[in-house]
């Protein structure tokens, strides 16, 4: 039927529009703050040799990586998520399918070839349709739902020009993205655990605006648009779902009537910057259309087929916009697990070599390297710390100032005393106060800090 | 100069065609081995929509993030590797001034948006230009060199469709790439180490063809051609120099007379699959060119500034490549390390709940979910097995029997008396011999098999 073709088209531009909100956001001053930090920090650079495209630099991608491994072990190992590794381009025909082509073209690159083949192909803006091919791929059964997928797969949207702003107006961004294939009696749970796993997030992991206490961040239901597809029980439905969850879970939610996207009900988490500005992080999108649009199925107890729901979730949003939001809220104070300057070793006379010896010693020991000469290769899962030496020829107290300068999360300080006792003088960022510890306790501390998310 | 242009696009065109060998080279039978592999173990899957990029599905990408976690680990903390995150396209004008514009084109896949701007990009098929925006963009001082940057970007060539194959012939795959801009006195030790990683990585963690013990893999030196570019005694020294390295490594290796790059010389690591064909998995290349043309330079301790020279190197070369030939080496049969079904729990009666209630116990340690009700996060680089559990109602025998077939690592039987006793009957794959070893056991048992990539 072309009218609902057309509705559909209509409806995947605004699904399109409103997941794309996760990176599209403008979050006011951060950006400026997420320039200014990483100038001091190296944390990365743009060029406009590829406008809108983030270079992480060597400490910027320690950050990076140390989220998507955060979110990893949590999604995987906690929530039941199975990661994907998807193609990012695809034939116009899938763009088509979804919808994409139709409405979301004028944010997308098209690729093709130089061959005479001239296929042409759309760099993928979000990983829904590709997470479809493979739910499709296989006969599948109820037993299976909910299944799962994650992925963490660079996107590309072509923002325009002019709006293109450090890390929060990019055109390549990474999501922290899933979704969730499920039976309409699944929704609630899962939809609870998503809630779970947000909350855990932004209350202990990351608490961005401690002064907030329990309101850290907010919660937002969107309902029932005046244009929608789909039948009206279904919507009720979802929504009486979406608002029994929301009051379980005991925080306060706003209602925003008539806000919801075209084919389904959404809750938004969003978190203010230091100006106050609210900026979407999280997502939780219910999807009664992909599922259709991709003819999905599976094989219930009774052995018929029937349709999987579908929900969008992302806990980060854009990762570089999270890291833009982190860096607002820190100004380059870095907890310690996720700073790529942690410790820094000072000999207190540089030309005292039993000092100079004893620093060297701690910071291979931190940093795990290893014997440089041993052919093992460095265990899996062991712990590295960003510890750097500084034995230039320099008065101590020079060296101190530069390194609380530069926010290291721990200042190690080695004189004669400590070489003799074997108990360096530790000190955080924060507090001048000196602890003495060995270089097995120094480590262990390090290790339950990291562990730990501290 | 016109010829120089001339000679420089040759060069850079070979320079591209040397490197594109990582992906391109047919492993003969291998690739239909790593198909059959995969429908069994439901690694990946291929699909038209996007002709040449794999679909890991979750099994697939378990391995794939472990060999990538692997490498990352002893770039970073033996090798001295940092690591950066950088654009997958970027404007005409770096392709051109690279050479890759003029002489890869076809090889490359353009990138432009749907907006009036019609910008036009090309989506990257190697990293080596965007790791010299990262060097040039900053002031260099000797001190800082040798700068080693690894990058494991997705990467695309447009490899002709009807050439395309499972893993080994594709359009996108990722490099353990790596860079190093070093000083000339520099070269020789850098490459030694390159060489070390090569062959901790071939012998001890990787080895291919246990059977071949000393020739598990293969050295080739290649010299310079009759067409190259540069002075005369730079190549002799850089050919001395290498020949040295290789002499001084004490392993075989065998001499490509005049089978250089236009720009440099180069060593290859060979290996061969089981029908005894060799595949280039390695590769280290010494470039005088790439530097040139960006125009990159240090400040040397004299304070004139001085070109660096950029080595080119890949461990595992293409890591889908590389996936595809240990399919080839190991059938499926996965080390402990890397396998997807690391260990299936069996009760042997699964009507008596005592029984069933254990294998779950375990199940949940092994897996190391964590209590489903606790708020607190998985840490960081903590184990997590990948163990399932067979509660069917089938005979034992059949689930034992299924659970080889599938090729678990380890089978963990539980009886009553196992149930009594808190000691597991566990055994291998290869194995009959029943251990018996309590949940503690077994945890650190296997943690010591990943730990150790055993």
């Amino acid at each position: 039927m072309l009218s609902g073709e057309r509705t559909f088209a209509r409806v995947s531009a605004r699904f399109a529009s409103n997941l794309s909100k996760i990176a599209k956001k403008p979050p006011g001053s951060s950006a400026d703050a997420s320039h200014e930090v990483s100038n001091r920090q190296k944390l990365f650079i743009t060029d406009p040799i590829s406008p809108g495209s983030i270079f992480f630099l060597p400490n910027g991608t320690k950050i990076f990586n140390k989220l998507i491994q955060f979110m990893k072990l949590q999604q995987q190992f906690k929530y039941g998520f199975k990661e994907v590794v998807t193609p990012l381009i695809y034939r116009k025909s899938l763009w088509e399918q979804s919808g994409h082509w139709d409405n979301y073209k004028e944010d997308m690159f098209r690729v093709e070839g130089h061959d005479t083949s001239k296929e042409e192909y759309g760099l993928k803006p979000m990983n829904c349709p590709g997470h479809c091919m493979v739910f499709k791929r296989f006969d599948r059964s109820y037993s299976e739902l909910p299944l799962r997928l994650s992925d963490f797969s660079p996107l590309h949207r072509n923002e325009a020009s002019g709006a293109l702003s450090g890390l929060t107006r990019v055109r390549k961004f990474h999501q922290d993205d899933g979704h969730i294939f499920c039976t309409p009696d699944q929704v609630e749970s899962e939809i609870a655990k998503c809630l779970k796993l947000v909350d855990m997030c932004y209350t202990k992991v990351f608490p961005l605006s401690p002064e907030l206490a329990n309101e850290v961040y907010t919660l937002e239901l969107s309902t029932r648009p005046e244009h929608f597809i789909g039948d009206v029980k279904v919507w009720d439905y979802a929504e009486t779902v979406l608002k029994n969850i929301l009051n379980k879970f005991g925080k306060p939610w706003e209602l925003n009537e008539a806000d919801g996207a075209f084919y389904g009900p959404k809750i938004d988490i969003k978190v203010t910057d230091h100006t106050g500005k609210y900026h979407q992080v999280a997502t939780i999108q219910l999807d009664f259309q992909l599922p259709e649009r991709f003819d999905l199925k599976y094989k219930d107890r009774d052995n018929t087929y029937k349709r999987p729901i579908m929900i969008h979730r992302a806990v980060f949003g854009s990762v570089e916009r999270f890291m833009a939001i982190l860096i607002d809220s820190n100004h380059g104070k870095w907890p310690f697990w996720l700073n790529p300057r942690q410790a820094m070793i000072i000999p207190v006379n540089t030309k005292r070599q039993g000092q100079v010896d004893a620093c060297k010693d701690l910071f291979l020991k931190l940093r795990g390297q290893g014997n440089e000469n041993s052919t093992d290769p460095i265990p899996l899962n062991s712990f590295h710390f960003n510890a750097d030496l500084d034995e230039r020829p320099e008065p101590v107290g020079y060296r101190i100032k530069d390194a609380l300068m530069k926010n290291y999360s721990y200042l190690i300080i080695i004189g004669d005393k400590e070489v003799e006792t074997g108990r360096y003088a530790i000190r955080t960022r924060e507090d001048r106060q000196l602890e003495h510890l060995t270089d097995d306790e120094i480590f262990n501390k390090f290790r339950e800090l990291e562990k730990h998310y501290k």
